[in-house]
């Protein structure tokens, strides 16, 4: 039983887990990956995908495009929290990691316009939880993901997996709520 | 008279430059700058200020609040062209840089879902036209934009001077446009 509910004792868990949908989302230009989970208390797959914007469009049309995507998402599956990985310390391609900060301003913009929390996870937390390995591969994510939420194969791109990895890491740590999360 | 003008002769000037509001933004998640200018079809400054975030408030609050403020200026002004600096390929500062970004990408994409097209300019482009010194230091901006601009006094904080700037200096591309403009 991997279920984040093994982790807390019943008298723990917030009554209103029942209600939560949860998004997890991993921001790219090119790619997003999102994934919805309902906590019923146990967490529940509704939908994941990947949300692709034109290479031919303007940086503006993109980000126009994305944001309206998973503004979109956020409605439709009455989500309750976003969850996103929490920026780094260090990055190896600083340029591309502030196009992602493009993505991601847009995603936070979404959630913050209609008063949905976001709640920053640390990556190596999201892998550890996920997988039990803090630096996971690709594979390895998509393997769990396919495992835990019995799909008949491993979600494909890789941005599937973890965005799937991020919604579930955040359904454990609102199902436990005495322990802090670190922004 | 250092006006953009006298880089053109009349007939490579647009006809319809007379109707080009510009607004020129340098992008924070403390302090955004911003300056409008009318080209008319000497570039004559409309209004310029700075748009402060709460550090309190979370960063999805403050995106939200910096996307409604640019969209309302945009509006406001019936903005016709966005202007902001180029990202660099290196950044001391890479998760600074990446919040940045965040801001940078809300901006934009007020921009995008308005329809409005942004022209990114290299930051050595921007201080070399508008005050000779491609490497010109925060006060020469000022000093610059005060006299350019015939203002009392230079225009603080720096971030002000630094949109007028990149405003001023996206009206020249726009009066001078068989010059190609680097994306």
């Amino acid at each position: 039983m991997n279920a984040p509910r093994s982790e807390a004792s019943p008298s723990t868990a917030r009554r209103s887990s029942a209600d939560m949908r949860l998004l997890g989302v991993d921001p790219g230009l090119h790619l997003t990956g999102y994934a919805v989970l309902k906590l019923s208390p146990l967490p529940v797959l509704v939908e994941a995908g990947v949300i692709r914007l034109s290479g031919k469009a303007t940086l503006p049309a993109r980000l126009a495009d994305l944001h309206e995507q998973i503004a979109a998402i956020i409605e439709e599956f009455a989500i309750s929290h976003v969850g996103v990985e929490q920026l780094y310390a260090h990055y190896n391609h600083p340029r591309t990691a502030i196009l992602m900060g493009h993505a991601r301003g847009v995603i936070l913009l979404a959630a913050g316009r209609l008063g949905i929390p976001v709640i920053d996870l640390p990556s190596t937390l999201v892998k550890k939880t996920f997988t039990g390995n803090g630096h996971a591969t690709k594979s390895q994510m998509q393997r769990t993901a396919a495992s835990r939420f019995k799909l008949s194969k491993p979600p494909s791109p890789p941005d599937v997996a973890d965005a799937m990895a991020i919604a579930y890491v955040l359904g454990t740590r609102l199902i436990v709520p005495q322990r802090a999360i670190k922004r």
